[in-house]
């Protein structure tokens, strides 16, 4: 199918393609939302608005099922920063797509003030279905009414009732390989967005798409197979297969830097209960609901993720990972595997992101809504954001939020986004990336966790920083997962062999770090005009003040550091 | 007295006193906590933080009784805001603390964790006193206490529940010469600040004190009875002593800038029952529970202020004025003075600003937490604020947070703080004082409404609100009432002889907008240095799409027109 840009607009009813213009067509992924924003959306609009526009836009190696690169990105002005925002998942969505011909999908247009609806995209174009009876409806039940309504072979990108609610908190659920709605684009609140314009799904049927064809078939090849032979050889590789993220438990808690109490300490006393060698040994013992190395998207050959089930033989959620086994688990002082994961399954069908959940839960503890360890009355209060309530609701639009209306100050959040779960005191470098990075708190825009420097000397985090969000940006603009980076770090070459390959435009050995530099410049420029400035690069005063046990260490790389990581001309 | 710094640190139990820096001594008032804030404060800072200070700073010619002249700034980063912020009141307290010389009072250090605290101030200097048994009092029970406690002679400035509950829209009241705590330093969350240094009140013993020394008592004689002469023959004096601000209901019902139906329309049907004429006449029908022209400073000819009491002769409020009426009566479809009365009472026990709790509530109605027009729901709400509940926190923490948690795109309100009651789309002039003042949305930085324009032209309003500003700016440094400038505009040269008679620095006539530019400029550059830019400096986008009933007008003035406002050099 040949590659064009997809428009809908729910208010006109209408959906319809237009040819990439030209200053689109080197980009994919996390570059070309950028691109789109600076071309389309006034940077001071209402994120909430009729103004702002939702983007899905494929990596730009989609659709040849390379290894971890299958990834969909999606953006827009983010309603929880204000600013420049990309997400990105695995699944199907963005094979799917491209499958479809589809370079971006943009939903615009005026807000639509009543109805439910799901857009349907296949070979022939796209139509608005009535969807009335999904209103309301938990992510995993809308999953299987649309899979039974519309085929077992559709990919499908949806909103839980956190996103039909607009709260800032929400995610868009995307299919996994297995069918089940499990892969988020989880951060930046996108599902609100598509809940603004009432779209509760959107179903992509490829049958009749064509993989994009390839302008040197054996060039790609040869890079694809560079790229997977080292993937496969990395030592890593073989820990995330067995271990899964969750791996980085025990790691994080030994530098002092994992979540605990609402980032009040840096170890939690429970740690080897949800370490990946517990969650491993937890599922190894469970055979009949678990799989301890599951791929998201298909052609994976690192599958860090898993199906996490009871000891019973029920499935809990899939995957279950590093960063809810923090921020749900140690955040929140939980100390059990089975009480996170059935946490996760809730956050996931409420279709929140599971990040800014835990830490709007873990502020709410502090501000004595509950009890830190107490897993039931957490769930109670997720109900509450389901039902939409105003506590729901203070919890749902996240961190930030949370600690404002509840009046406390010890909030993980940069640019209004939550942490992940790498306390910047302990781990200064992805502090540096929280600080700095067009997208807020993020550690996948440039997480340093593996670098071989000491995480406490704040001299030593500005260039590393710097280097992780240019490849980052690069990776996502790709479509490559953060993983696939333990590939094309060590395979010369396969990056370029993959894009001439496939496009034929003669790029060189820095391609990716161009590629992140570009991204970068336009986000930056974007969120300058939007209002953005130095001063928003910053993590909260308390971190520059508090002491984090056991290192005792506080946030303390230098302003002019901080304002010189992103300059590099 | 001689004039000193006065410092005082909660935590830390100390209070003391410091000469005045060369470079604070030509300011007072908004100026001079503009000055400090400069001086002292991390732009940057956490407003909830240690860093922040909240300070106390008398007009420059406070002292003496001119009429309407003896205001008290209270300024600090405002936690509502994240900006420079002053909001100043009538009362006794400013010259209370100028005859104790108190140039200015300087509330800082650590953050108290426990106890409930009154600063007593007196010729002698000052201490904490504990007052655990006012914690969570209302505003009116605890003013009653203390004046038993402390004797019938002091000042008081003092917080309600709301800024114990450190909420965002939280006031300072201030005692009146009748020591009803009625004068209220409302804006910009000063309350906020007092509560999170456990400062209950500040209790000011001027016995001992000393008016301030006149370097040329005959120059400033004749200022002040210039001034005077000028005041008292304004025909607008006449209109504000015989209906006060509430003559203002029917000049914006009939600009079609009444803010009705949380700013869904500018007229409101039921105008005639809470105009200034209905008042008054209510009020004379009441003639043993009403007073309909009363001074809030001892020496006001004005007397713009009242005594609004019911029917069977009890006391139901003091003041009853125009913006409560607008935000709290129009605002909500309340058409019923009795029943804005009562809210009014309401939202001052609490301890809130009514502008931004009707704002908020104006916000909740359109969220469905309550119907347009029923009184004693919104009553039901506000105690919901009293208790801190999170629904309470939300409304208590004022409209823009509101309008973000209950997910509400029409939220009234500019750098995060609701508009005054003049609807921005009809009074344009206004509605670029609420955009580009370093305060944020607020009438008294610079309104435009008696000026002789077309006040929907979008072309004649930069001028206009520029001129406002810099003389309000003046105003609020010399601690002058937003009124006394009926005076001050026709009586050249009244300024300069009351300063050169005060201080004998031999300025000239221009000192006001001298005052007003330097002013503005320390204002602008800590807002520049807390990271506002230009797009700060805009309304809500919605202002500029949605046309405001009857004169559809929207916002529609050009934004390079907003960046070039406050420009003059």
């Amino acid at each position: 199918m040949e590659m064009r840009v997809w428009r809908a607009d729910v208010a006109a009813q209408q959906v319809w393609t237009e040819d990439v213009p030209a200053s689109w067509e080197r980009l994919g992924g996390r570059g070309l939302i950028a691109r789109i924003l600076l071309d389309e959306v006034p940077p001071t609009a209402d994120p909430m608005g009729p103004k702002n526009k939702l983007i899905w836009a494929p990596g730009m190696i989609v659709g040849h099922m390379v290894s971890s690169c299958d990834r969909i990105s999606v953006g827009a002005k983010s309603p929880l920063t204000g600013g420049v925002k990309e997400s990105n998942a695995g699944g199907t969505t963005g094979l799917k797509m491209v499958h479809l011909g589809i370079k971006a999908l943009i939903l615009q247009g005026a807000l639509p003030t009543s109805g439910t609806w799901v857009l349907y995209l296949d070979a022939q174009g796209g139509r608005f279905v009535p969807a009335e009876d999904l209103a309301g409806l938990g992510a995993y039940a809308t999953g299987q009414r649309l899979l039974e309504r519309f085929g077992s072979k559709v990919g499908i990108a949806l909103i839980g009732p956190a996103g039909e609610l607009r709260l800032a908190a929400a995610c868009i659920t995307n299919l996994d390989k297995d069918r089940e709605p499990a892969r988020k684009n989880a951060r930046g609140g996108m599902g609100a967005l598509m809940g603004a314009r009432r779209l509760k799904a959107v179903v992509i049927d490829a049958a009749g798409g064509t993989k994009p064809p390839l302008v040197d078939a054996g060039l790609f090849k040869a890079g694809q197979k560079l790229y997977t032979t080292e993937l496969m050889a990395h030592p890593q590789t073989a820990i995330y297969r067995d271990y899964g993220t969750a791996a980085l438990a025990a790691v994080c808690d030994s530098l002092g830097a994992l979540p605990t109490r609402n980032f009040s300490s840096g170890h939690f006393e429970l740690v080897d209960q949800i370490s990946g060698e517990a969650l491993r040994d937890t599922m190894l013992a469970r055979p009949d609901s678990c799989d301890i190395s599951h791929a998201c998207m298909a052609g994976c050959t690192i599958r860090s993720s898993n199906v996490f089930g009871s000891a019973d033989g029920e499935k809990i959620v899939s995957p279950l990972e590093y960063e809810t086994i923090g921020l749900v688990g140690s955040n929140l002082a939980i100390g059990d595997l089975d009480s996170i994961g059935r946490l996760n399954h809730q956050i996931n069908d409420i279709g929140l992101d599971s990040i800014e959940a835990g830490a709007a839960l873990g502020v709410a503890a502090e501000a004595g809504l509950f009890a830190f360890g107490d897993a039931e009355a957490a769930a109670r209060l997720l109900e509450e954001v389901r039902r939409g309530t105003p506590l729901g609701r203070i919890l749902g639009n996240g961190a930030a939020v949370a600690g404002k209306v509840l009046g406390i100050r010890r909030v993980p959040t940069a640019k209004g986004q939550a942490m992940a779960s790498y306390d910047p005191r302990a781990i200064k470098g992805t502090g540096v990336t929280y600080a700095t990075s067009p997208m807020g708190a993020d550690h996948t825009a440039g997480l340093t966790i593996r670098a071989n420097v000491d995480h406490l000397d704040p001299k030593a985090q500005i260039e590393l920083s710097r280097t992780a969000q240019i490849n980052m940006a690069g990776y996502d603009s790709l479509g490559a997962c953060i993983f696939g980076g333990f590939g094309f770090a060590k395979a010369t070459g396969a990056i370029r062999d993959l894009i001439n390959g496939r496009y034929g435009w003669g790029v060189g050995d820095d391609y990716l770090q161009e590629l992140g530099k570009a991204t970068l410049e336009m986000e930056l420029a974007f969120n300058r005009a939007a209002g953005f400035t130095p001063a928003d690069d910053r993590l909260p005063e308390w971190m520059t003040t508090e002491p984090l046990p056991p290192t005792n260490s506080v946030f303390d790389v230098a302003l002019e550091d901080l304002d010189r990581t992103l300059q590099w001309s």
